[in-house]
């Protein structure tokens, strides 16, 4: 007999930066999160509950090209300019609407189905900073 | 007794830009759909169905982030350059491609689940107009 | 008697790119696809698993519109620059992030609700390639 697991709930997970621009890996953590709730078919809603933080897919084998994506940002958007928000980090606020602030991957056989090379990656834009991602599984 | 309403639906909602570029904040405008559909749990999906504006989050609190995202999309993508399409609004169509045609926010306990400082946009690149939002809510 | 097919399945599409930089309308594929599995009410959620390639809707009617994105982009992310990356295609690996990896679109009796002259683009950065859509149907 096949078990269900209860698996419609949202989770929350913790992320923690050390750098002003950082990508962070949380790959793993969304698959454990599908692995622990055995979330068989259906997709995930990774969403980003900050203003100066994004949520991106790419590719995750060379981290020359997360060096080359914050560099690229950095360069269109740059820290110091003629902004009018006070706090410094108007940079930041821009590149979380350019990357946006969540992603839907589908989940097949209890795998995340992603290219052979992407991987998930937090966007830190404003860090050092203890950050959350919350995470629903919506199976079919 | 708990009585669950029928939420299974898409809504329009209009929208009105009284300047070329601006963010409009609809936050309220999405929560008060939840409500009144009495969405308990699930999520919402934010369709803009235009070519020339898009749908982001960002701060609400200080309209200078506005100012600022608006001011660098600006920069980045001219209003006047060697453009092809004759209607004089090809920044428009292309900041539309960078923000997104839609958002998808997690609703818990009948409430959007955003971030402290976050609130919904619409984006208007080639205003004034009226626009429209299609808003489909999915229970769990 | 209304017949409900079988709808929750994730398709896979075959894109063939011929350029290095181009926009491949797959609306009618997409539509084909909703039609052929018969999903009358839902969304649709299209997700590219290459991280050199991403997926947007903007205007399908005028070509030029096409040009003037894929020329923004070039420009602001150019092909030569100062990267780390050694395979060349750093620009398409930004442009993939800028763009994003998916789109959900709404579903209503049996049509994707798509505004008056949106298309769906699949965004190729560093062609000519065989590339793949996967396309996920939910019913309401």
């Amino acid at each position: 007999m096949h078990t269900r697991s209860v698996v419609s709930y949202m989770f929350e997970l913790k992320v923690v930066s050390k750098k002003r621009n950082e990508m962070i890996d949380i790959t793993n953590d969304i698959q454990n999160i599908v692995d622990k709730k055995n979330l068989q078919e259906g997709h995930v809603i990774i969403y980003v509950p900050h203003t100066t933080a994004g949520i991106t897919i790419n590719e995750g084998v060379d981290p020359n090209v997360q060096r080359d994506i914050i560099e690229t940002l950095k360069r269109t958007v740059p820290e110091r300019g003629d902004y009018h928000h006070s706090e410094g980090n108007s940079d930041a606020h821009i590149k979380a609407s350019l990357l946006g602030s969540s992603v839907t991957i589908l989940v097949e056989d209890n795998r995340l189905i992603l290219g052979t090379w992407q991987h998930i990656f937090f966007y830190e834009g404003d860090g050092p900073r203890n950050r959350r991602v919350y995470v629903d599984l919506v199976p079919r």
